[in-house]
């Protein structure tokens, strides 16, 4: 039988200090004492990244891209080195490579680069000696050789296609999250955690808020259908598990699946980071909602929910959501297309919060749904906006009961702890 | 006329804060505004190699070297992307290598690599594009991609061999010291500043202990006749030129050639890092002496200064000198030996001192080792061993005399500034 091949990736804070450095060490050894095949990634020590930032706007407010990301790769060499130190201190072989060496070839687009192949040979001529191979997350290098980096959660990237190039039996992504919560255990404190969820469950999640992975990194691993195992890198518990799923049930056990509300609804997530603008009294001509779109998308402004009333008197009511940190210019752009167009007063709201529910399946059981705007409404809590996926419904919601919806939505379809 | 070519390195301390970096780029954007192509090499920022080692050893500390390579590279990494963005906000454009990219190719002696070959090409290319090109000091790889360190002061080295690689006008060595001074100002506040010396002269004075530049790097310079201008990175004086003799008169001057001692002594240097060994009553047998510095050598102590006195009743004493961290073990050794060899007993001297006059042409003035020794005792100072080269001649004196030693020596040959 094949040997057991893990690619494990070690998050900024499991590695923060030396001290982390070492656990990592004996965790990573752990494995390979039981015979398995070792490949970890590694990011850069806790902050790191966002010193050398700091570091670079002190001289220049706009680095050329090409030098950040000649300067933020050193953060993950400097991690991989100390990890195979720490692994040779323990008595194991290991050997680190930057992303260049290992042959994660990108594309040019610096500092948000793609992946457009990887050479395992490398990786492969090593684990064959029996060596633990440690692999710089975030980065990679063009053809011509320029260092480049993957984006902001480039190290997920990292695990996630050299699990998928080197056809590993599990990624297992470490981090101080111990795994993906029924919801924020912050707000909640009976929030439970999920044995497996599916792909898509998880991009829901990660849209909306629960920052465990990047979503790039989940697209791929969807794509590829590599199994991932989010885990905390503080303990031996099991995490949760991202696959496919067809093999959801297996995992979360017949048990649950007999009662229709908990399968379907996976987790409550809350984001804060949205402001609603309304343009008032917009003529309901085919096309002028399509104009305010357009415009706001050719400045670099991404509209998240759109909801359009039902017209009366040949006026309607549009609403539309955009993050906090594009209102101001959002708002400019929308009074100047709101007196083009004739319309009425604009109007912004920061003070919104999204509220979601998450599951697969949730669009055939239609009870889902208003069982969620029942909840809210029996609670006084006025919903401003709705939208739909295959797998989420989301509510606009005063973000003063932001907090409050949660819990009673975690209440209502019975996530809490059993 | 072809465009003037300079290669510029500054070391740790020129780049040692953001304000610094800034004021380095000014200076190198400031050669570029009158024309010349320049190749910028840069050290790691301030004291972050020995932060980094420091981190190193609290993990392991008996670190492999090839990861201590892959840890340390990356300080003369971010160094090179900071001038580069630093030299984008004055208007230029400029790119940054590290070793790896740029083509230095070295053998596989991880932290003491030496350089087997430089493929210009890429900072050729660059170079005709209009660009300053920024190489990180201190690095390069192997054939295999290895990321590999050449030592202590290596990048000294990789500035001289790139400017000998691109046959460079000048290779310009930047620091916190304005030049080779005819001894050390801090001892004598007489000290001028050299308009140039030989690289012979420079090896005697690095190696006795004017910490400017490494002694591998002169010798490269010296093999390949590159011309160096040792100067300071916090003014625009000229510093000194190292370089070949024939080329000295030009820049001292006409005037000081006529007076013999002034052209012959070049600076006074001084010593405290040495111990003294004496083995009393050898036996005057051929191959003694031999055999206690075979087994020193085989110990790996460099032994420095030897002096084996004339011989009394088949007897002799020897002295001889280390580096006073290998006194521990080098005594012991000896000790051995003395036992073994019928020797009798082994002096140890932890408090000495060398001081040293150095210059081209002394040995065919015997007047000038005359006039040292005659200075000395004139001020009751003890010679206690003596030893000439070329271009030296160093005397072992007791520790509590040096300073004043290097005082009136520099008076003596009427080395001060006039």
């Amino acid at each position: 039988m094949a040997k057991k091949l893990i690619v494990q990736k070690f998050g900024g804070s499991s590695v923060a200090n030396v001290e982390r450095i070492k656990k990592v060490a004996q965790k990573v050894v752990g494995y390979k004492r039981k015979g398995c095949d070792l490949v970890v990634v590694v990011s850069a020590l806790g902050d790191t990244t966002d010193e050398l930032v700091e570091l670079a706007n002190k001289i220049n407010i706009e680095p050329s891209e090409r030098e950040m990301d000649m300067l933020l790769s050193t953060g993950e060499q400097i991690s991989v080195a100390l990890l195979a130190m720490a692994i040779h201190k323990l008595g194991f072989e290991a050997i680190s490579f930057t992303g260049a060496q290992v042959g994660i070839i990108t594309d040019s687009s610096h500092t948000r680069a793609r992946i457009i192949k990887i050479n395992t040979d490398k990786i492969k001529e090593e684990l064959k000696k029996g060596k633990i191979v440690i692999v710089a997350g975030f980065q990679g290098a063009t053809l011509k050789k320029d260092i480049t980096t993957l984006g902001r959660g480039g190290s997920d990237l990292t695990a996630v296609a050299l699990a998928k190039e080197l056809k590993a039996d599990t990624c297992e992504i470490y981090s101080d999250v111990a795994g993906i919560y029924t919801t924020d255990p912050r707000i909640e404190p009976g929030a439970r955690k999920i044995p497996a969820v599916t792909y898509d469950e998880m991009l829901e999640m990660a849209s909306l808020g629960a920052q465990v992975m990047q979503s790039r990194s989940i697209e791929v691993a969807k794509k590829f259908n590599v199994p991932i195992h989010v885990r905390s890198s503080f303990s031996n518990h099991t995490g949760t598990m991202i696959i496919h799923p067809a093999l959801i049930k297996k995992i979360s056990g017949a048990k649950e699946a007999k009662m229709m509300e908990e399968v379907v609804v996976s987790g409550v997530t809350m984001n804060k980071s949205e402001a609603k603008i309304t343009v008032c009294n917009v003529p309901d001509r085919p096309g002028v909602a399509a104009r305010i779109f357009k415009e706001l998308s050719s400045a670099g402004i991404n509209v998240d929910m759109i909801v359009q009333n039902v017209s009366h008197l040949r006026q309607t009511d549009i609403s539309f959501t955009v993050h906090k940190n594009q209102i101001g210019k959002a708002g400019k752009l929308t009074r100047k297309m709101a007196k083009l167009l004739k319309a009425g007063d604009v109007l912004e709201d920061r003070n919104i919060a999204r509220v979601s529910i998450v599951g697969v399946g949730m669009k055939s059981h239609f009870g889902v749904a208003a069982a969620m705007f029942d909840a809210l409404a029996k609670n006084k809590i006025n919903i401003e906006m709705i939208s739909t996926s295959d797998i989420s419904i989301s509510c606009i919601i005063q973000k003063k009961f932001a907090e409050k919806a949660v819990r009673i939505l975690h209440k209502k379809f019975k996530l809490a702890k059993r």
